[in-house]
């Protein structure tokens, strides 16, 4: 099979074991060329692992010259990852068939080996610490305003993390945890608030991923088992725990995608909050945050073994509050296994 | 002028004062459309500006029916910003005639508004202090390891940047100075080593970039005047310093981008180490912190008022050091100026 990736690093790192942020990976049969340019070199050659490395400031004209020179009659690229300006040049200076795989990585990394599960693992781990850390800390820093516990949060989960995060936390209070993609404010945290954490760590490039809502007051914690002041918000989050609990408990291998996402939304929906789960049940998670699978209505992928997505509900109020809790989940011994 | 912005995340704030990671602005003559998903609902309707914000969990479908209701006959794309899989979608289902714009944003951008120096000019002022306060903490701990100092200087712009930073720092010792892109290794920093940082910070999302190269020991700070203990350091050192001193001073309003880029170009190649400088010289700086005009031997860019650019040259030798020394400068009176 001949493949050539362009630019996404996680897929040139999936590849050959390193990425920079200008460089193709061809693939020709057995031979396999990482093309990056001079900034790159020393790195390159150290690092790349199973491919040739070529040093050129045209990366595009570099591969389609090697293209060419093996004579190539079939190449396989992804659609979404291909510029219409960069694919036009191969287009037109290459007489070959293009076979368009969407999500060409995507779908090779969707069943993760024993290893990779492990570094999701102690990446899950190192999250669950940095979790723990935040709620010692924020009781520390009473009455900061809402950036600034984020910004707090953002520096545990780097310290943590040896500085790579998977993604910029999302630490909300009350009505601003009602907006699934807060941006922090200037409210001050105040006693009987809500609090709503999600964020994560990489650990050798893999990302964990993680939410809890918890209710702050002279004691908190992240911990699953949380007691609300509020009857409404009790009794919102223990619809969403329960959306989240059953998804996991009742996912199986063998089952499509948005079966799963049918046992989240159904326990939500019957409790009389469907209209404000406003996003899909989870995503597969990797070297990226977001891969596949997608645990969404509209997912008719079928879970495997080795797969692993988040499971996180949620319940959104507009103007009041938000709850969701979100846990990673690895397909082993066809059920669904918590990191 | 009708055009379409897909997901591009300062392209889209730039049209509107507001982004997020999915979703499309869309131009149509006078009318404006900022098209996301019910993640964004809430914060869109607060801060989308000049804009009709709608809600959809297919934005590429919404677009399309916009676009058909009104009758398009011709909409101007970025080649760049569409994917295959995307622009695909486009042509299939709409007649009419696509103006293709390779980088439709930046050319937008290219010239600063005094509004967009102020920014600019306070960015850099922040990156300029942070830089300070990272040479008092290196001093306060020294025998640490590269990679420790990285994240220390990280920090350190994320607290003065307010968590934003421009993009990830690059400390370098040595002859990890001599990658361009270096990644931080497990090297204690020792007296009498060469250090270079390259960082720089975001203020209400325009960036900051610049680097400095200084000799350590006792005492050190990243000042422009260096004072190395080895004399072919202190060469190197001093030709890149004319480079760049060079650039800066004979720069105008009416040259190509090239002959600013061989200014510098020529003084490095007439000092002997012509093919140690494997970049070009400059970039442009706003909203992303590589924007036009590029300041490259290939870049035929007319230079303009307003037009905002680092001037950055190199020259790195492999398993020894290299040396960069990079200052933003925005083009008035016909000029450069250093911001």
């Amino acid at each position: 099979m001949n493949y050539i990736v362009f630019k996404n690093e996680n897929a040139l790192y999936y590849e050959c074991g390193y990425s920079c942020d200008n460089a193709i990976f061809l693939k020709l049969g057995k031979d396999a060329f990482f093309i990056t340019d001079g900034r790159y070199e020393l790195e390159a050659k150290e690092q790349v692992k199973k491919a040739k490395v070529i040093i050129s400031n045209m990366l595009l004209k570099e591969a389609i010259t090697i293209i060419k020179k093996n004579k190539i009659k079939q190449l396989t690229i992804d659609p979404n990852e291909w510029n219409i300006f960069s694919f036009n040049r191969l287009k037109d200076t290459l007489k070959l068939n293009f076979n368009f795989v969407p999500n060409f990585s995507h779908k090779k990394r969707i069943i993760k080996t024993q290893k990779e599960i492990e570094l999701l693992q102690k990446a899950v781990k190192i999250g669950k610490k940095s979790f723990k850390k935040i709620a010692q800390e924020i009781l520390k820093n009473k009455g900061s305003k809402e950036f600034e516990l984020n910004f707090l949060a953002e520096s545990i989960f780097r310290a943590y993390g040896k500085r790579d995060i998977s993604f910029e936390p999302i630490l909300a209070i009350n009505e601003n945890a009602a907006k699934p993609h807060a941006l922090p404010t200037k409210k001050k945290l105040k006693n009987k608030s809500l609090i709503l954490l999600d964020g994560g760590v990489k650990y050798k490039r893999y990302c964990s991923d993680r939410t809890r809502t918890a209710f702050f007051d002279e004691d908190f914690s992240f911990k699953l088992n949380q007691k609300f002041h509020s009857k409404k918000m009790q009794k919102v989050y223990d619809l969403v725990r329960k959306a989240h609990d059953k998804a996991i408990a009742k996912a199986r291998v063998g089952m499509r995608a948005k079966e799963i996402d049918k046992i989240a939304r159904d326990v939500i929906e019957k409790g009389g909050y469907g209209k404000y789960f406003v996003h899909s049940t989870g995503h597969g998670v990797g070297l990226d945050i977001h891969e596949m699978p997608y645990i969404s209505s509209r997912s008719d992928t079928i879970i495997e073994e080795g797969m692993v997505f988040t499971i996180e509900p949620g319940i959104y109020l507009p103007d009041e509050f938000g709850v969701r809790i979100e846990d990673m989940v690895v397909m082993q011994g066809s059920k669904a296994k918590v990191l």
